[in-house]
């Protein structure tokens, strides 16, 4: 007899059906009792008036692998009666984190210690369904724009991009490094495709304990050629997120994303917000949003302009704004969710900023190469999956959003 | 004045327009010159009568980036006719390898030394193109049969699949490792998910220096939950690899997959190759190879069966031919392409199992755990990127397959 997914047993009203999944639930009302089965999609529940059936599950404990055969009856909800019970895999104790009721009601340290069992919770599967959702809106955005998706080497020869927060390793008889993003590499491959993303891991030796940071997380990566400036890579940025959300709506409440996002220059907010530092705050970043909802109705807001002393070396100048760089934030309520911006694409441009900034050209040679022999204006960002997935469902905690999340002190599970 | 691509140029016949890449190549035919620009999707000729308009290009070499602006013709193909050129970027030298000939003639240590520029070059775009339509017909499949991508950690606290070949990391205060695989945590994703895949780059700290092994390389794992057996896995397969192909034949020639792979069991094969090894040399592969195309006439042979003292701890036994596992392997035109099988999915067969190997349950404790809270009977496979390119291109080295590779010498570019 086949085997129903959970998901398609409405087809089935009338009908016997046999479902496989794990035991949910099982509650006691008077004579009768309610068995719920989680499979990989949802769950169904099993109505139970003769005791006799629940035999088989005498001995088992919730989160067996169980499989039902019933009668598939469509009110008042889809659900399976006088069911036969058969386990699969008998679990022979209680689970370490509870999972039947409908909230996940445990602390974080012990929600992350038995990650492998708490992730099987609704509320759980829920946060990387959309994940999922996310990560494939992205692609399909950007496969429709003319994109090429690559996979970058994650294990570099030097810490190309700035010293700090990089993972060394031995590699056989010499050090390499865990790459902190595909930057470099996503910039050399406009010279060969003009449009590239990438969806990977990154790696970043974070000695900070907060919420918002993980030591591995997925970087979606987008860089595009031929641009006339970084306003079109803030349109492309409209679009991929337009992406994700088209894929998100079906699973989720989605932000309105305005046509066009607005923007204010890092000056013009600085004057807004009566302050003179080089960067902004949180609280600076949250008066700004508040300043967008009020005066556009806009959850987001990009932020441009950003002071190039703030702004590592590839950043490209406004040439009519000394100290300006054409680069961007973009803020969704509030709080920076996606960093992009246009780059230098010429070679002399390169060793003039690498000589301002003390920075060594020689093992940054085969990225200039890249430079020296022909590259078009180009830019482009980076967001964030675990940071846009926290945000968008406002989970008080990166790691929430993570699998198995990595940071100072968890390697495990 | 828009700019157009080189592949929508043909929607412009008789109008003007505006096309923007790469100097490709510049050939004089007599009194004509034609000047060959690539873009990130494809080339345009144009065609320059009027030697004049050549003087922009006069102080510049291939690969400088350019702008085209002329008259689009259809006849005797898609070309710019009255040309006026601009250089966007200047290329002041001859590029470290010839890029402007059909073939790319270069040995493979140049190269991989320029792979920054040799990538550009048509025959490797065409070889990165598949890989990124591999990645996305694999993906395509397994959402349309209801699986959810997963992001693993790829730093973890032991090398918990055996010690061989990982790169040791430091992680803070302590020591971590590269994941050599993501197999654990998609085995324990079958616990949340049931079916779930994953696209990403794993690590091997490969020792030996040979064509057919990087130190990164892109796995395109699976693994799902509730099946029969170790076949279910194969037709599993056999859908993802129908939905690569699918993808790759708008680019490449693939070859025909079978309704149904043939198959053959390790010790029919063993017999049939009047040999007595518990393992398949090469030389044995490409007999069964040969085989599968005299007897089948197909270019795919599954070898299942394979003795479990060859295979990994979590591997089910066959329970009817104790010695063999239900595990398999794919072999494409006699060369291994993928490894698979069904998994052991009782807390207390993998106790026994680690106990047989002589290996320690505790670094695996989390991983037990998923096993001691209902796991259903389960198992997959991973297709690694490059050598499913290499093999289906017949590339002669799996270098080629990567845009940098990583391996014993090389961490750069």
């Amino acid at each position: 007899m086949e085997r129903i997914r959970s998901v398609e047993l409405a087809a089935h009203v009338g009908r016997r059906a046999r479902v496989m999944g794990w035991l949910a639930s099982v509650r006691r009302l008077g004579a009768v009792t309610f068995v719920v089965v989680r499979d990989g999609w949802g769950t169904v529940q099993a109505v139970v008036a003769d005791e006799a059936r629940l035999a088989p599950l005498a001995d088992v404990q919730l989160e067996s692998v169980v499989e039902v055969i019933g009668h598939v009856v469509g009110e008042p909800q889809v659900e399976l009666h006088a069911p036969e019970f058969r386990v699969v895999s008998a679990v022979t104790q209680q689970t370490p984190v509870q999972l039947a009721k409908k909230r996940l009601d445990v602390p974080l340290p012990a929600l992350l210690d038995h990650a492998v069992i708490a992730n099987r919770h609704g509320t759980r599967r829920a946060v990387f369904r959309i994940a999922a959702a996310a990560m494939r809106g992205f692609r399909r955005a950007l496969d429709a724009d003319g994109f090429t998706e690559i996979q970058s080497p994650k294990l570099v020869g030097g810490a190309t991009e700035g010293g700090a927060n990089v993972f060394e390793l031995k590699y056989f008889e010499r050090a390499a490094y865990l790459a902190q993003s595909p930057q470099l590499y996503k910039q050399i491959m406009v010279g060969v495709f003009e449009r590239v993303y990438e969806v990977a891991p990154v790696f970043r030796a974070e000695p900070h304990d907060t919420a918002r940071h993980l030591s591995q997380y997925t970087s979606l990566d987008v860089e595009l050629g031929f641009i006339d400036g970084h306003a079109d890579v803030m349109r492309q940025l409209e679009r991929a997120l337009r992406g994700i959300f088209a894929e998100l709506a079906e699973l989720t409440q989605v932000p309105a994303l305005p046509e066009r996002v607005p923007e204010i220059h890092f000056t013009d907010a600085m004057r807004m917000l009566g302050a003179d530092e080089p960067d902004l705050s949180p609280e600076h970043e949250r008066t700004i949003g508040a300043w967008a909802k009020q005066e556009h109705g806009s959850d987001f807001v990009f932020v441009t302009g950003y002071p190039m002393a703030k702004r590592p070396f590839y950043t490209h100048p406004d040439p009519e704004r000394p100290g300006s760089s054409c680069s961007f934030d973009l803020l969704f309520r509030g709080t920076e969710l996606v960093t992009g911006g246009q780059r230098l694409h010429r070679v002399e441009d390169y060793r003039a900023a690498l000589e301002a900034r003390g920075m060594r050209a020689e093992p940054l040679a085969a990225y200039l190469e890249a430079f020296a022999y022909g590259m078009p204006p180009h830019g482009g960002f980076a967001i964030g999956l675990e940071r846009l997935v926290m945000q968008l469902l406002g989970l008080p905690n990166i790691r929430l959003a993570a699998l198995f999340p990595r940071d100072l002190t968890r390697l495990s599970p």
